[in-house]
């Protein structure tokens, strides 16, 4: 039996999520150029729908990689990954109308659900070697209630393949410190249900100079900086509003490292000590009272997903140790651009070697974060 | 004689610079409320000078700390620090009108210049154990053309106790990947002059959830987060527009530790590899030729005003050891909210502890970044 591999941080568009987009004329959406053989074109950030940019060439080619679950079964063998914990990329369901919200996100839910059983019934008949999943599900957040929502969080903890739930930094549309959220957040505390917060809304074109300037660099600016800075802003936006102190056995597991958190947390804490308005009896308002190291060492677990030793080693450090890092591809983003028949995603083999470079020469560490973390905390089999 | 310490990150308004911004009325500007005795308010964010905020408390009161020198030296005894670099706080002279830029520069500049030659002749005739002061100069940004602030970058370099300029992000005023600023960029690799990145435009609220959710929390999130993102997309700008491809020999300190530049270097190196506008002869585009980890070793310094273990590990990977790092305070930002008569600052200590939790058993080390680095990089007496 070789050490598992789990790869946490997997997307995948199912067919019918794509239909879906496909009807839509508005981000989300997926748009089929009129050219013979020309690839769908998904566009789900703002920026990539700018009326400057043709039609044919806004967003990006979604070939069979987001939607084939073979597709994800390739991949997972060309590198060498036993279990992959698969989720809907975003934009989630965050878009759908309130009548529909409840119904769709059952289906697709249900979806990943038949499909993580499909291949591990296959897997558990067959030989060793072969590839398992689980899933995190989707929420219904834009249904009429919040307790639709939090019914939505019961529900997945029955499905046997689930393990936990994505989700993006919108929330009920007034970010992640809105109180509204409050009945869901108990939700994930009782039913101690993984939160996976992933960035999808990016930071405003002016933060980067402008729509011209956010254009010029391709997708850089809007994914290199602005989906970690959005994490950021949103976790943050939950401590300062107090949520890890009223639910302080939330577990979240945050994209990208966290972001920037890791890097930021020191200044974070220093200026919540250094603000005023957070004076006790002299203030305006309270401040937290844990602190953002313990909310990283008792609330927050990281994936891997940082490409280097410099944000690995702060992340560990933040998350009190390794043990808290877990693996993760972002597949099926970042493919190579002249990718060869058998080779390794340089996106892929980034993070490997990052992980190898900054934990060894301890093999366990190393094996900690590559899978074995993931099947503790997850428990997975 | 004892190690250096010295604080390469200390910020000045001097009288006559506050004097200007009495009399303005928009950001940035000082207001003296009519209360007998209140201190007068500083507004240099314009997410402080809301309508819905008293005019009285609007901004941050502002005391001697910010231009009585002695203030700067008695903290610099308080902490143990023997020599400081300081610099005007932000936001410069970037607000002033184009036909005052150059003299109201020149004006500051000088004052900067003859009080580092006051306090250093103090030294010079006294007992050893005083302080000495050196300055970075800051640029007429506003002036008609990039020909009168390159001759500032020149005239800078005549004055002997100037080690470099500080300037903000906002270049001319459309980012510092603007093609107009090459000849500052050609001025300052010519004369060999460190350039002090540091941020003052934050992001806009709308990156925060917009300016309800920005005021809910006091000042933490445009400082805690706004500034150090807002240096990381404006470097980044820079690399991607190839300012260090034609300018390899730009030496830049950022502040901050660069903003989040270290923890997220992999991502934006990874984001670049995988962007279809810098594939050649396919791309729209040329990407950087040299990497973010190349500029980060070879152009890049980073203070060591981190606030924690985590950023310092982060930082000094990414830099590719502990001698590009710079012992920093931000004084007198961030002072303690009940101060005690001699006790240290908070933030100062943080980042002391942080300089040596991180870097021991390795006092050389230590001492390098505390000290031995800024008198070897700054050629500090």
């Amino acid at each position: 039996m070789p050490d598992p591999i789990v790869d946490i941080h997997t997307h995948v568009y199912t067919p019918a999520y794509l239909d879906m987009l496909r009807a839509r004329k508005k981000v989300p959406y997926v748009h089929d150029p009129a050219a013979e053989g020309a690839d769908s074109r998904l566009i789900i950030l703002s920026s990539d729908d700018s009326p400057s940019i043709p039609q044919d060439q806004r967003g990006r080619p979604v070939d069979s990689s987001y939607s084939d679950i073979n597709v994800k079964l390739d991949f997972m063998r060309r590198h060498g990954i036993t279990t992959s914990v698969i989720s809907l990329a975003n934009p989630w369901l965050d878009f759908l109308d309130a009548d529909e919200a409840q119904t769709w996100t059952e289906r697709i839910n249900n979806d990943l659900e038949e499909t993580c059983a499909r291949i591990n019934k296959f897997a558990e008949e067959n030989e060793t070697g072969v590839k398992t999943l689980y899933a995190f599900g989707a929420l219904p957040l834009s249904a009429p209630t919040a307790a639709v929502v939090a019914n939505e969080v019961s529900r997945l903890k029955t499905l046997p393949h689930m393990r936990g739930i994505i989700m993006g930094t919108s929330g009920l549309g007034k970010g992640l410190d809105d109180f509204a959220l409050d009945p869901i957040w108990a939700s994930l505390e009782e039913t101690q249900s993984l939160l996976f917060l992933h960035p999808h809304y990016g930071l405003p074109d002016e933060a980067f100079g402008g729509p011209e300037v956010t254009q010029r660099y391709g997708h850089v600016l809007p994914l290199a900086l602005g989906f970690p800075l959005e994490t950021t802003i949103a976790v943050t936006r939950m401590l300062l509003s107090g949520v890890f102190d009223r639910f302080p056995k939330l577990k979240i597991l945050l994209a990208h490292s966290g972001g920037t958190l890791p890097f930021l947390a020191g200044r974070i804490e220093s200026c919540i000590a250094h603000e005023r308005h957070f004076v006790a009896n002299g203030g305006k308002t309270q401040g937290p009272v844990r602190s953002v190291w313990e909310v990283l060492n008792t609330n927050i677990y990281l994936d891997a997903v940082v490409y280097g030793e410099a944000g690995l080693k702060a992340a560990i450090h933040a998350a009190g140790g390794h043990d808290r890092l877990l693996f993760g591809t972002d597949h099926p983003f970042f493919p190579p651009l002249d990718e060869k028949e058998d080779g390794q995603w340089l996106s892929v083999s980034t993070n490997f070697k990052a992980i190898e470079k900054t934990l060894s020469p301890n093999k366990d560490a190393v094996r900690a974060v590559l899978g074995g973390n993931a099947v503790r905390i997850l428990n997975l089999k």
